[in-house]
């Protein structure tokens, strides 16, 4: 086992160079591997310095000793109004959560709208107010902004990117390098519901049920879980790419192997349904108010409870462990008894999903 | 005078409500009146908070004691290489320059890309080269950012949105609350360049020399200027909707007027005849590499000469004054010896120009 790169376990590596694309694909958008190449191989090594280097959800930088964390996501979900949520909402959770997950305490959003040619008013102010909303909820201000106008046929609708700043309070410290073998992972609730709430919306699906987006502010669940433990070791919200793509990434800068159990991992019926119809695993659907937290195994349990009491994460469970062998690898007990390598997304299975 | 609305001379005001344009037109992205009118009467007051309600190029805030300035921006521009920069240096440098002109130090910014299917993966790697050109020019860091794709015919290109964080040293406060009657309006040089260089390249026209965009970072000329001068009131850089558009808003906001002197306004042969060409008024024309800078009249001649010792400042000029009589309006004493009232852009002169 070890670091033998004969072994199939080994950790996932890109299959094709970059150079095999001459063009930009939807699929380097996905949040799977061809976006990881995209940003490893062509972004990455240009703008390489100590903050960016980690590539986590944010960067984490010294303001005068001031630790803040910083980060930025852009939103070109279609469609802009889904069942749970909206592009604003969306755009506001996102950067709130992308600042939870370095630990920081969300306090400051900007907002730059890109709008085409034709977008009806009155829908630009329903987003707008949801915004508000959305930030009132989070706890957090927009205090600047921008607005750009192009051409009908060059944008669609409206696309909105939302950079945040938060402070990371003393003694905090997560990053895949301080996960160690025996941590527990858990998760706050049943997977792939923004992804299969837009997918089934988009495709005019209509089920008995219908599944609303996860979308959700995640900071003071981030909160609670510090209350009880000191021993978080990583935090990570499995949006683009779903669960396996974000504990696949993990895995490999942990240089740890991930165990799950399929058992413990929570998804409803409606889901599961739907993924069915849809031709997906939910494994790779997209989450908008998921959280996988890794912790140390003695405060698994009091993090655990911790995290059912907050509205966000009623549904949390233990779904896997991290373990010294296959490292680089995330690997499944599965329902039926057998064990399955759990991948990172390849190609494009749900395109503009945020 | 003094504001008696009846008065030609009391401040500009929107001409039309909102509500007259059920659909967002080119125009709300100029930077001229539609543009200020979108943003005060739709996104502002539902964002209402302490940071963003002056509206400047960037918010302030306290970050635990240390104050930060935090901007952002979306790049839109069309072509997005163009003579004397791209669309990546733009986005790097119109960030810092927001930072700049809240007297900040930028410190780091992040990227968020949307990128059309099929954007040639040669231009992405040449946009992301240029960026960290910029940056390490401007002595920034990008330490986050987010890639997005979209499908072909829902994007142009590339849209790249930056934010940026800077420091604001102790004793720095601009304002237009802070400007007086007397003090003087310097400009770091020649107007109209970016929008000139953008203008021609795309309209194919060809000069006996070519005019290049003014794109450059302004966080250096802020800093000699306050190595010689406390007295610093407001600085803006004049970018969509041009040094018109920038003083008027100025002018507004300080409750006073803004007297030009057309004789010192620096404009080049050039853009003059391109100007004449196009059917443009320099006074209008974007600018990317352009400052504003209204000091006490004891301290002009010192940050002239301070300005015109930096790169950034070489044709530097004291172009105006700020008086008691006609507030909320700019004038200007005309080359034959007149007095024009030079009011904010309307419509759309120059789309998708930054």
């Amino acid at each position: 086992m070890g670091n033998d790169n004969s072994h199939p376990f080994t950790g996932p590596v890109c299959p094709v160079p970059l150079q095999r694309y001459p063009q930009i694909l939807l699929a380097h958008g996905s949040g799977g591997k061809l976006t990881d190449q995209l940003i490893r191989e062509l972004i990455a090594p240009v703008f390489s310095n100590p903050a960016l280097d980690p590539l986590h959800d944010g960067a984490l930088v010294d303001a005068g000793g001031v630790r803040l964390a910083f980060s930025t996501d852009s939103y070109v979900i279609n469609p802009i109004f889904f069942p749970g949520g909206d592009i604003g909402r969306l755009a506001v959770f996102g950067t709130v959560n992308d600042l939870a997950m370095c630990a920081a305490r969300p306090a400051w959003l900007s907002a730059g709208f890109i709008v085409e040619e034709g977008f009806p008013m009155e829908d630009l102010a329903r987003v707008v107010r949801s915004m508000n909303e959305a930030a009132l909820q989070a706890g957090v201000a927009i205090v600047t902004g921008d607005t750009k106008v192009v051409e009908r046929g060059k944008g669609d609708k409206i696309y909105i990117n939302t950079a945040g700043i938060g402070l990371v309070p003393g003694g905090r410290k997560v990053s895949p390098a301080a996960v160690r073998p025996g941590d527990a992972v858990l998760i706050n609730g049943a997977i792939g519901l923004h992804g299969v709430a837009v997918m089934s919306f988009r495709e005019g699906l209509r089920f008995s049920s219908q599944v609303e987006s996860d979308c959700a502010p995640l900071n003071t669940l981030v909160e609670d879980i510090y209350s009880v433990s000191p021993n978080v070791r990583m935090l990570r919200d499995p949006t683009r790419g779903g669960l396996a793509s974000a504990l696949n990434e993990i895995a490999r800068e942990a240089k740890r192997g991930i165990l799950l159990d399929e058992h413990a991992i929570p998804v409803t019926e409606e889901v599961r349904a739907a993924c069915e119809l849809l031709g997906l695993d939910p494994l790779y659907v997209a989450n908008e108010g998921k959280c996988l937290v890794f912790v140390s195994p003695g405060d698994a349990d009091a993090v655990l409870s911790a995290m059912r009491k907050n509205p966000a994460g009623k549904g949390s469970a233990i779904i896997g462990t991290v373990t010294e062998t296959h490292p680089g690898r995330v690997t499944m007990k599965t329902l039926v008894g057998g064990d399955r390598i759990v991948d990172m997304m390849s190609g494009e299975q749900l395109p503009r999903i945020c």
